[in-house]
């Protein structure tokens, strides 16, 4: 294993998680008897980094691959989509995948996880660049990073760290996975994490159920700030909408009217338009529209990524979107 | 035409009916322009079958079908959804096929039925393999199979005797197709049937147009159990759920919410979730619940037949369904 | 340039216009990263006629096209739908295309349009067949085609002027379009052709913007008709339905509910529907009925055409549409 | 059943004979495992008539379609194709399919017919619109069509006679089906309408298993011609070209190299192509090369239709596609 | 882990070994690019029961799958081949998948195996039900299982023995695959297994770069059945088709000129075919040639399986395929 | 119109040009016909940079663009292949498309160009960044950018001028395109450029066709470098390969054996593969090498883009491309 990855300019935003295939049947197949699979590329910290990419953000992602066709299919997508991929190449390991399929009621969504065996598990934090990491403003992991493997965590805080050391903001989304550890397991790790944590994004959720927060929104927002001395809380309310507490201040935005395509990444693209607005100067309220409102965009598109555009957002944010043909 | 199907073990279930290919456009086409089609397989007895198959009954479906690569389509498709094709195979005839072109209000879904000439309409009750009735718990056929040709009454009669004198369960469900023969026409043919039948599958609207019967959903099943002996009377009622009379009780169920993708099958999905709770030792209102579920099931996956799990519908008569994303 | 166009009986409708190609991604997809498009074949004026066509009116339509297989492809598609084309082929020019993205709120849908350098913007009155304008019962255009160009404007209006001196009647459908011109500019040049006008369509939209129209529906086609002298004011409302005066007699149609899945085209559904009747000397009443039927009918089949029957039509317009499966 | 067909201008080349739908598997794809089939439309004299008309001659074709939306279908394709549609619409009967599915060595390319109960099989001399045939200058039937029943077979002998009466060339293109009837049969049938044939195509196996034809292609021509008073034979000989004998002369052109992606329809095109320049006034030579060439087009194309332009066929003709891209 | 597999009636061949989902992009598409997949199913040993099925046999398919919706995919697929699946189902583990990019020259075709983590490596001949090898005419695996892992090694190696002292007739086709392990690992190992099989199937490239066989394919034959006693040896030979050495005599079969649209699989079907009409009770010439003609038929249709039937390799057989469309 | 492009690292190689959406019907389909296409990007120069990217090569594209969902369409396909896009994003113009009709003998591929309009047309030295020309190894454009318009010449060759004076090797792929101008104005043209061009690609018909070369390849790459004072000339040759006078030394290549499925773009690819070996210190015959393996490699690829990796190149170059399965 070696850290050859590509050279690249200076990055605002860095992220760091695993980016997996999602394989997925056509609207109403079911993947007990499909004959084809829609491709795409997703992975909650690479969703981050696509969605402030497109509202302009020099975005990059850290990770590690396979060198094989499957995963340089990850590297292009997020190549297309802007984001610099700052892969670790290995010749050993597998592309993890997912193979998700979509069902109304009462059927529900279903995932079926295909991520053992990943490159990014047994990641040292030596084999990791780190440089992009100092040169820039925030960098960005999910608590789904940790989950993946003991060597993984350890990689994860030594990164928290560096970034932190190097004066770059910290942030970290919970993105609960209950697929890969319990709540007790993700609180302990994660609480280990949190004193490197400078901004906190957590679904309101996995705040009661993981991190035992109390109260409402609100009052989870303040007492997780209290707790960990976050600098920022985003608490996430699916169709509520979202909070943040900033330095003691509470903001708060309602979710936009949406039609739903496919939901997959919308958490994601709300974390990647929250935080694209705040590294271009933006308050924290405006901040919390953008985050809205490229979740809601990205609901209306296939796949998971948030392949929208700064000027769509602002329509959203203008509440200039009428669903009429413009033309 | 010989009766040189395949053996197989004794199945619980035996069904008996016409099975066809389903032609369909893609959403938003018209069968008057369209350039391609999607292929499924389905028939109101095998698609009985298929569902209770898929919720661990042993099942087997008993037809006649052309020598031809459709003919084997049709076989293909039942063996890989763990039915037993009891297949009597003939030189003659053709794969029935019926178009189906969906299409949302106020267009309607449209049906063009290409049935004519099946094997079926002419299959003598000596080219059906009658042994596997024998050793079933339960035999099922519906309205349709008798109104598809004289020959085809005649054989649906002498199966149901032959099975009934067995000591196997009988079942029928109406499924009146005014395509097929008149409201008259069939109530002739099918009073003729009912002294065989033990169980009655009958929707409230075909109760009310075919058999005549008056009052409320309660009062046609005790009506209809009264007037010819039926062990067990169950009504559906679409969106409002199903009811049964039994031994003279009255259970209820009301429906489940659905995302609807393909509504075709669903009916028989109910009456395939239903049998297979009752072959599996459950009382009637859990088998109502298994039936309705796995009917809301169905809905939400193209094609004919109920592609699902006893876990899912196990889940949905949980009220465990939550259409959240579980990962 | 030669007129060299097919022969063909005359038609009772004759409309004139620009069609193009229509591209589209998949639902869910981007245009911004599309790899297969869904090609289809629309245009205001076509889509008119073969609305009429298909409700049986004798229809034809009057355009240039390039000699190419993508100027084959347009006439293909209208002499399929049973429109008769009455092209000016010419070597010079291309085929117009929009590329139309579907999408759900709060996207709304997008359409990019690339119709530059379309014959028909070129197009002198002398190399269009007038003679099928003369015996037709009605002549119609609509404000999109005197917007391509000044040549187009001068050509439309020769044609208009040409069937009325012929005793065609004349029908324009405003149908503005922000890309192709403003609101003054439109206004300009259709009250110069409003003189040799019979018959208007309008959107109460485009009324109140365009045409300073004010008040509600019923007053502005009242002083429509009033400052122009139209012998018909047809006012269409989208969801809300459409509103006629006929010789100074109000005639109003609520709309009718519809799963949506293409809305392109459904006003041109209208008023082929409406146009359809009319020639089949039906009242205004009856017209908008089927007009409205027709539109709504449009509104649940992907692409520009209406391709339905004067049967399915008439089931809307007699309250027959249950949605359910005829079977 | 009513003669209800569209009115339409004469035309000079008017076709007889059954039209279905085609419907075949993705390529190495299996009909017995098919989940989605591709739609063409095809019939051996439409796709006569649909080559000559992409050639530029006026064409009809008569034939009988039952009144769904999948006789609309066959109705819309010839339509679109530029042939005139003069069909009877029935109230009974069903659209005739075939499957098509194509396969290399060793597997050959399989159909499976599913054409009983077709209209046209009952069809009477009075039901069809005669007419046409009288302005004609040419009428063309198949071997296949008095194949369908005795009833066809009456049907096409009368209208054999009234065009022949009415000075109308006809022709009849062998084209024996061994799935329909046998050599003697065919034999005996045909011989009974020779006499009212001007025209004779076969292909040089079927003189020889069909008609008893003996020694090479020109003797046979010469002796079909001599024994039945042929105006002109030709005799198709498949990969090795055409050879004409007309009023004597005898004519010949070898095949052209084709990369053949589908030759279902070849042999009609090749019909097409001959009548199209004959009608056009050309000489048998002439005509030979344009039958060759357009034969040879058809073969790289999907589908039965030979949806070639006039500049491609005189492009081949005059030896000048190189196969190069032309940029 | 439970053997909670699926009861069945006995079979006379029965296989052993891992199957898994197959992703292949479109023709000429890159895995490193592809959106979307097709889906076959396919494994060395379950490939060869589909073929044996597909004549006739009746065969059964030992194995491991997780209980998911793509292990269920795997035994849906073989069921509706007509293999019975006898699965021991699991909670862990994940199912193998490849993917397949076919290319021609210069490129070659590419397989990126992921199969690491499937139940059939951990599974113990304790949780197989060693029950149907019993009862079985003949007990195939091939040397790709024992390359799995040690316990997949030792559990192979059991149930040769198991099969063996029943009486079992026992066959193992080598089918080295350099990726799993070294020609000395697997000359070590199958040498092992080696005195508990009857009949060998070997390509001969295999034969000399794993068992160091030399000489021309007649010695190798005859030198491998000398030094290990197999009743039989088959050496394959590719484009050169197949030679046997049974009892001392040797029997040879060229191959069938193929148009190729999918070679994966063939060298199984020619396994299935051969073994089918051994177990029929056919001689080894007879076998070869519907072996090699198996293998042919496969290689003209898409996926792993040979969805071939008994007629059509009968036809190859008898040389009776001409290629042509038979209608 | 602004020269508002995205900023990036200093690129080795920099191309400039137009690239354009390539619209393709499926296997068989006509465009005249078509109802769904396929989309490609491609431009020679922007095919030039993938493929020397492919292989390792930092490359950027240097174009205009507008800023619409199909310009942004562009930039994503040449980002994701790795390269660069310095776009001059403009509020005016088109994407230029062009359909592909790809089709065997004797029809012949068909190209329909559609790129009138686009900013390139109009792009002025003073909008485009020169900036990355200053500092790059390689700038390259073709005979087609010149040809688009007068002020794209006039780009053309201050660009060129640039580079030279920066030191920056130029070269000039000739690509003559008849449908865009003569061989007269192309040879004009092009000539009041060479003065700044270091290496020339040209095709053996080009040098012969519109630059009045003679003789044999040696010939003309020596006679067009004497003639301009070229560094190098190389002579592609199709299926013969290609041929380089470098210093006055010839090379010599010939090509390999490919299965063709898409051979638009092979002849960039070529330019591409032996750009990236010269970047990177190879001398000429190498080149030649990778250049030919390249392009052989592109033409079993769907699409412009030579979506090939280094590894695969080395591969043919080193002749160890069997075509077998690699498993």
């Amino acid at each position: 294993m070696s850290a050859d990855h590509e050279a690249g300019p200076m990055s605002s935003l860095v992220t760091f998680g695993e980016t997996m295939l999602r394989l997925s049947p056509p609207p109403g197949g079911r993947l007990s008897r499909v004959d084809r699979l829609d491709v795409h590329v997703g992975g909650a910290e690479s969703n981050v980094a696509v969605a402030a990419a497109a509202l302009g953000t020099d975005a990059a992602w850290l990770s590690a691959l396979p060198e094989s066709p499957l995963g340089r299919r990850v590297a292009h997508a997020l190549r297309g989509e802007g984001v610099e991929p700052l892969v670790t190449w290995t010749d050993e390991g597998r592309v993890g995948t997912y193979y998700y399929e979509p069902g109304g009621k009462p059927r529900g969504r279903r995932v079926v996880y295909d991520r053992e065996g990943t490159p990014i598990r047994s990641l040292d934090p030596g084999d990791v660049h780190s440089e992009p990491l100092r040169g820039a403003e925030l960098f960005l992991t999910s608590g789904i990073t940790p989950a993946l493997s003991a060597q993984a965590a350890a990689t994860t805080g030594a990164l928290l760290e560096t970034a932190s050391d190097a004066g770059t903001t910290t942030a970290l989304d919970v993105n609960y996975r209950s697929k890969l550890w319990s709540p007790a397991e993700a609180r302990d790790t994660l609480e280990g994490l949190f004193p490197a944590v400078d901004v906190l994004f957590v679904a309101e959720r996995d705040a009661r159920e993981v991190l035992d927060a109390e109260g409402d929104a609100r009052a989870i927002a303040h007492s997780l700030a209290a707790a960990h001395g976050f600098e920022t809380v985003v608490v996430t309310r699916g169709e509520a909408g979202a909070l943040a507490v900033d330095d003691g201040t509470v903001h708060e935005r309602g979710a936009v009217e949406t039609d739903t395509v496919d939901p997959v990444g919308s958490g994601d693209a709300f974390v990647g338009g929250y935080l694209a607005r705040r590294l271009d100067g933006a308050a924290v309220p405006a901040a919390l529209s953008w985050g809205v409102a490229t979740a809601a965009l990205k609901r209306t598109v296939a796949g998971d990524a948030a392949t929208v555009t700064a000027e769509e957002v602002r329509r959203v944010v203008d509440s200039d979107a009428t669903g009429d043909i413009d033309r």
